[in-house]
């Protein structure tokens, strides 16, 4: 059973609004540094999708922003595949403080592959298939 | 019944990915930008909630991402009130291309009222309700 | 002799970072905004130059920070053509609030067309230049 | 004599746009991004500049981009102090890509030193000078 993939980020100065926190259409944005690690740890990155002829989209997300995440800390961005259907992958998330092990947003997201000629949805590929298993932990 | 309050905006280079279209946390900017100026629409903007001891914070946030929104482009961010509660504001968004009223993504949010001094949940104001109501669209 | 070419905008919050005022990186933005309205002006939008085989490029920029932006705020941002080059196009910016005039920023920037097909520069054309002369106010 | 500091990242998806490299604006934020970690190795960080009262702004910054950055390269941001006078900091930075290391991007920018009461300027403590000495290396 899959353990989450974890990539640790720091917040920056520019991310933090008036209230002094992490703004939080950034958040999504964390999201998407996760994903574009996760490819890379899967099959070697992102560009190689787009040399293989395929991309990916994100159709649907959904957060819940528990606490701040604050100015400087470290925080590890935890991502478990949870569905993985004939053209879409769906993803748990979660954010902590990696000081005091807060969690400070659980997430999921939606992508969908698509051709990159024609952009339509396309089947996921069997070798991003198999480098995604390693992170696969379906929903009960 | 409440018309949705409305404002104009238009997709920004910067906000431009490799795909040539908004980026996905920009959505959630965007309904940022909404909020702000349903703000200013309901009672005179975010620095009169600062004045009186409030703040607000994002709960929760999820979005559809229907069809890309193209950079140059001028959309259409609609907003509904759809939940007054104590403390919690529930929204339901819509984002539309304003040339050929595509709708590009569709949104609900969740947000709570603070009190400045403690960071703790407090409840909704009666001006702040009576500045929302304008807005106010009840889910069936 | 040029009168600026001026460029509304107001100051997001999501713009603004943990000292309450816009992020200094978000200035390079608003020029960036500012450009992007000169080109629509001048000769129908960025996607005509594309269209017609160029792009541009930032070669320099150079900003004096006079005072803060701060949020919410409607600030003006103005630009006039300085330099018509062959290949390079010099501007000077400035940034004012809207509301007490204050100056907030100066800046020049030096821009550069280039060839799509080979990425190199290219001598501005016609077309681009009779548009862009309306704003042209050579330095002394 | 200093050796610059050094901070390595690597370029998100996010921050690029349309042309698919890294959006001029975020050059500056990247500048921002090694201050903050030259002042965390300088003095331990930005918070205890602002525990002890002080705080910066950037008064000036002149960038020159010489190619781009590309989509998920690592980059290592250089940065030397150039200048330390009673309230302001002097400094010069440059980017590099870590792959080949060409450079990317040359900067200078300045910083100057504030009273966080009175937000007015205020002489560079000295805790702060010896902390910075390290990476000084002065224009000759």
């Amino acid at each position: 059973m899959g353990e989450p993939f974890v990539h640790r980020l720091r917040v920056r100065y520019a991310e933090c609004d008036s209230q002094g926190v992490l703004f939080n259409a950034h958040y999504l944005a964390y999201i998407d540094h996760s994903v574009t690690e996760l490819w890379r740890a899967a099959y070697g990155g992102y560009e190689r999708m787009l040399e293989r002829g395929v991309d990916v989209v994100v159709a649907e997300a959904r957060l819940r922003f528990l606490r701040p995440a604050r100015f400087d800390h470290e925080l590890d961005a935890e991502m478990l595949v949870t569905h993985l259907g004939t053209t879409s992958l769906g993803s748990r998330h979660r954010l902590t403080d990696a000081g005091d092990g807060a969690v400070l947003m659980e997430a999921e997201t939606r992508h969908v592959w698509i051709d990159r000629q024609t952009n339509r949805k396309t089947p996921i590929p069997d070798w991003a298939r198999t480098g995604l298993e390693r992170w696969y932990a379906p929903e009960p």
